[in-house]
């Protein structure tokens, strides 16, 4: 329980984040979950670090199975938490992911400033482009 | 840049998590990542909180889109991210949502202890029986 005044029925009750919102939270958070299809049935869900450019999300990947996923099933979701003054909020993006073929855009995007997690294996550039971003806040038990 | 002697090439790359340390941090935190399928084309990600009970893991879920989802869709993957003494971890759960229908089950299963995030919607208990369970760490930038 937190020692702050907020907590009346209508602090602890949940609300939808805003737009801005969300974007807000979105651009103060460097890490995030993708959740993508898995063959043959499944989903699968990694954290990854990412950048935000023109309300696009930009993130390094390395060969292997999430990018032939994501060429197969290039619809995703990326959510990102925080928790903060008593209160966690969740947004979640949900869109196309589409790997970066041109060097113009890769150095456009941004994404060359990231230092990947995982050094030496992030020579993949993929984009998000959002179709929903969508949020919710409640106060943190 | 931690202020701490284990900068070395040698900590700073990523490892696999054993079998109990990834238990370990899964029984450590509360709250996770619950990747599922989605309609039509897609996957949906929402953030849950949970307790572990002989190596399975429950929770609770309000009526509606979610659950109609996991009946269609079981196969679900489950994340949880720790950050501590510089390093940042990650395990992911693969398995099967059933939906508890048994009042002896639930009762048996801890859950009715759990305090839902978003309090007086959550009547409904879901058990994932995991498949896998696998995670990393990696010195965090």
């Amino acid at each position: 329980m937190e020692n702050s005044p907020r907590t009346s029925a209508e602090a602890a009750e949940p609300r939808e984040l805003s737009h801005p919102e969300c974007w807000a939270l979105l651009g103060s958070s460097g890490i995030g979950h993708l959740a993508f299809r898995s063959q043959p049935v499944g989903v699968d869900i990694v954290p990854i670090n990412y950048v935000i450019t023109r309300r696009q999300l930009f993130f390094r990947s390395g060969p292997g199975t999430k990018l032939e996923e994501l060429a197969l099933h290039p619809y995703v979701a990326f959510q990102v938490d925080q928790l903060q003054d008593g209160r966690w909020s969740s947004v979640v993006v949900k869109g196309k992911a589409v790997r970066l073929a041109a060097d113009a855009e890769i150095e456009r995007s941004g994404i060359l400033d990231l230092v990947p997690a995982q050094p030496g294996r992030k020579s993949n550039f993929v984009r998000i482009t959002p179709d929903a971003v969508t949020g919710r806040t409640f106060a943190a038990q």
